[in-house]
């Protein structure tokens, strides 16, 4: 079940998970990866507020169950930017897949293709955007683009990405900087597995790097230029993930923007930041007061189909997940991915149900109280 | 004090309680009750925050103590649909009562009866309505109704109901698929003594089937146009049981419901639904500016005399109660069940005289404040 | 250290307290107090939220700190329906204070004269109002009422007291029944030590009697009319003690009262009733937009220098306590009641400096923010 | 590593600190500093609620990331009253630093000095005025004025502070007399090394003095005249510590104020005033409003860049941190006090990135959110 790669131990399980709820998982990923991995995951910033609060803020907002609906077989079948998906939750890009399992990237990508969920892949990825080709074929996919200080190196990675099935790119704008994350200060972390783009481009680098150093390398300076610089590079939809305000999602849009990812990274990065479930309703009431209407992705914190559910009604068009999927691939690769994934949906398909919620749109319609206490038990 | 049914343990107690509140019961009736009963009652749906939340939010209303009113030995008579009751406190439809004693619903009904209080029976209870007529004779009861894909079992249901002796019907529109529980996950739990109408019409079904299996059988789509069905097959009050907006009471007293449970299944369905008490105030606000009033019962994390004043404060006619009664079944029977009753009765008279209220009426006009904090020791 | 009264042990300390708070006494109290006594005090209504809630909810009030006052040597001095007193801070009713001390009533009234403020006893005293009057002279004192059925006995009491040089009443009107105190049933109380009011009266009513019991024979249906028969027994300031609402403080106040009293009963009566500090800024407001403007009294819960001075700057004259004084009675007898109000006054005395509040009267006009949100660490 | 004064045990390091966060200091400088002068430090008055809530209170607030601000490297420099500063963060007066290392007052300036950072020194320094110019030359500093009853002692202070180069003074008007602090009362806690300006002026005055003896000296009556007594002896900036709300900022600017420190003496003296981000707005709203505009000093639970930036972003110009730099300064000297400024600038530096402020000024126009709610895990 574990492989070495230079000494560096990797999962290599392969099979379908009988969990209970995702939250488990987290407990279960302690026993398969090593310390320095898995802290590198379950970890935030600073004091963590952010990361903890992304979950506990969906305690703030309340599904109203609705009666006499008429209304049976709910159906969990979307579109976003012309694909067709399966469910509305996806997977959101992490960085250095393998050290949750051997296979990383491949078996993320085949876990996400099996469940009809959109797979954003990092460009810190283990795997080359040829070996996912090979894998999984024109699966719905999407690449994350870490922007260089050196465009010569985004080029490439634009490029090959398109050429290799990845239609289209997700311009990460939170993460300029590495968040301050006590947990790589106290055990040394380091890329373990080099880094495909990387190694290819630089003999070597990203294995063994530190995150700080890692990002010593990216752009700090990205602005609306970048956007476009990208889409003259290659004429595909960029969605820009990282934003917690409207200002923010309008600027985008007026770039030129494809779509946006509500996300604080995770509380990775500024801790301290909004729980993006707190700030989703205003910004999605902002994009769409706008002629040039675009899609809203959301992420941090979801564990829950109720959580999901709740996005879903606050604005979002797909709910994107990171951690659990990650200890999904630990315990069980690309199944283990898969049935992350179908948790989820199991979960939301009985909100569907209760709500009289036929699709994925009627979500939309729902109807959500807000009583602004915590309750965190 | 105990019999066994095919190897599944059954209390045989029958006894006084002397109980110094409900939440003690919850304790005892795990020595009594074996763990995948229990746990089957003693848990919610999700990560069961609307279970427990139903009673944490009775703390965000305040009863408002009365000075100089000059009155003294206030009383608990109250009328319902007609039916002369001794209590605002009800009996709330659970599925079999035989997890917690050998007498299953005949005890239960004997006890509501003993205390005076409506008593509403599930669908799945293990006892036929003719053993209960039986042993009650004309006591106020009611008959809850998970509707059947099958309308010739639905109408069976029904018309034997109503020949046996109750009088109405609770129609439960917030359960059409099990929620997410995943207690009865891990025990897997299922339903180990015969349900009475499952299995004189379908011989055995029932007995050996898990909360799902049950589900599985019962129609999701109900409809205005189900209130109405019922109503042809016997022209007896509907109650629509699990409503928690003021859209869903307005529609079902359009569909000619008459009577709301504002209800969330106990928090055994939608996890993250509102507390039944923090949404009771809009519903209670719109049921009684329309012209066409119907009475209101409120369930859910009900435990304290002053949880009944509360709701009966903020709009509810009724207020029901579920695991308690059954643990208190588990405990002592028929006489359990009436003790359970009687130590909310106590509690409930000493808030009446020292709120001024001579009558449940008058409790529907005592003072409530509200603090929206949480205060959750 | 200790006597014995038919078998009951009570403390004979007298000295003078060194502790660090009021908090510390509760729990040294502990090994003092026989274990029903001592829970017959250290315990509320139902689940005791609303005894919590009493200290915890201050914490929703700031007091602000002033710069640049110019003032120094802050004064306790104060008034009370003339009485010229050392303290804002009084000594509340409670019954049977030989449960704490040998020496019951008669050191309390000895350590509040000796603090300078004002003490009001309880119809269920132990020590008679002639002993009192032998040890204190003429001290600040008031008496307070539980009612009885009886009027001839109310007669004697009201009768008796004034001649003695209790100067006027504190009518209870917030406890005509006992609240469902649950310590008391599981240490099946009983007060030890004889009422001296009912062994005159009845031969030993009192002693041996449960709380219930005692409440039995008071009245239940007080109202305006009690207020006015008392008045022309006895021409003296009659106070209503157990106000919530400014409805009832103005109520109260037409009927002739002298005065009123802010209180839960210390959150022994209805569990869920409103912090007193929550209500007060209400009914200051109302009791001072009223010609016939009367004093306020708080009790409820303090347990600091920073809550008096939050209960004066919210509307209080006076500020009551309960609990405390009775610790300090069975650790130090009147010695110890001395040190508990002295213990209040050194903390407020740094408050007011700090405020620039000279006088009592300028807590009045104090600064107070209110954060609500609990903080209740 | 450690000398001794009279028995009393001083830390002599001198090292760069590695530490991970601030909060490590406290459980750190446990081993390094004797009991009663480790809580003199680590404690506040009466429940501590002020001290503890003055740190959770910054979880109100909440920092939005910026997308797509084109910015990189942002600066750290900032000016105060015409000094050049490398870093917002400033060193607050504490008293008698000696009871942290031998080298006291001499090590924080050096300290501040090397982080470039203003350091306010307190009257109750070990160290003279000389020896600590004799250090640090003309680094940026000012002199905290506890104003003595004796106006001789307060002319010699200021005038030989100005002399030794402190070019402003802090006037503490928040702390008139001693908080009420618990933690001195059990540990007994006097000051163990002679303060430099008690020695010289008084033969011996200071060292073995209780904070009560010590504050029993110092004036109370504390008024606008003061401010304008200290600018006739010295024509320098002063500023006005310890304000809590808008009506004494604009009095102490009347008065001739040159800036302001909103300040509760670190919930050492008020227990139950507000925190200080919670009234900073407030504040900052009126001083900017006024046509003498003055900077404005936040000090009180700053342990994180990310309250640095949430300070600042609220209105003040400068962040004062205390007990942290004192633990640095146990545990390293000099430049513990520069490793705790330095950690400071460094998560500063990320989250000014992330939110796109290129400079200290940018933070003031940044986008905060306030969600009224504790989530104080």
């Amino acid at each position: 079940m574990t492989t070495y790669y230079k000494g560096f131990p990797q999962s290599t399980r392969e099979e379908k998970l009988h969990m209970v709820n995702l939250d488990e998982l987290e407990h279960e990923a302690k026993y398969v990866m090593p310390e320095a991995a898995y802290y590198y995951v379950a970890s935030g910033a600073e004091n963590e507020w952010t990361w903890r609060n992304n979950t506990q803020a969906f305690n703030h907002f309340q599904i109203v169950p609705r009666a006499l609906t008429g209304m049976q077989n709910p159906e969990l079948n979307t579109e976003f930017l012309g694909m067709k998906l399966k469910t509305p939750v996806m997977i959101c890009p992490i960085a250095c897949h393998g050290i949750a399992n051997a296979e990383a990237e491949i078996d993320t990508a085949k876990g996400a293709k099996a469940a009809g969920a959109l797979f954003a892949m990092s460009t810190y990825a283990n795997k080359s955007v040829q070996e996912v080709q090979s894998a999984v074929g024109d699966s719905p996919r999407f690449m994350q683009l870490y922007l260089s200080k050196n465009w010569d190196f985004n080029k490439m990675v634009i490029e090959e990405s398109v050429k290799a099935g990845f239609t289209g790119f997700f311009l990460t704008v939170d993460a300029l900087v590495s968040g301050y994350r006590e947990a790589n200060l106290r055990t040394n972390f380091t890329y373990p597995v080099p880094l495909a783009f990387f190694n290819e481009w630089n003999g070597g680098k990203g294995e063994g790097q530190s995150v700080a150093q890692m990002y010593a390398s990216s752009a700090q300076n990205i602005g609306p230029d970048d956007i476009r610089k990208i889409k003259e590079i290659a004429d595909v939809p960029v969605i820009v993930k990282g934003v917690e305000c409207a200002e923010d999602a309008m600027l985008a849009i007026g770039t030129g923007a494809d779509g946006i990812v509500v996300s604080n990274h995770g509380g990775r990065e500024v801790d301290g930041a909004p729980a993006t479930i707190d700030v989703l309703p205003e910004i999605a009431k902002a994009v769409r007061s706008c002629d040039h209407r675009v899609p809203i992705i959301l992420d941090g914190g979801v564990r829950r189909g109720s959580h999901v559910f709740k996005a879903l009604a606050l604005g979002a068009d797909l709910v994107g997940i990171g951690r659990p999927f990650l200890y999904g691939l630990a315990l069980g690769g690309a199944q283990g991915v898969q049935s992350v994934i179908e948790q989820l949906n199991k979960e939301l398909l009985i909100d569907m149900q209760l709500t009289g919620c036929k699709t994925i749109e009627d979500i939309k319609h729902a109807k959500i109280d807000h009583i602004n206490y915590s309750a965190d038990w």
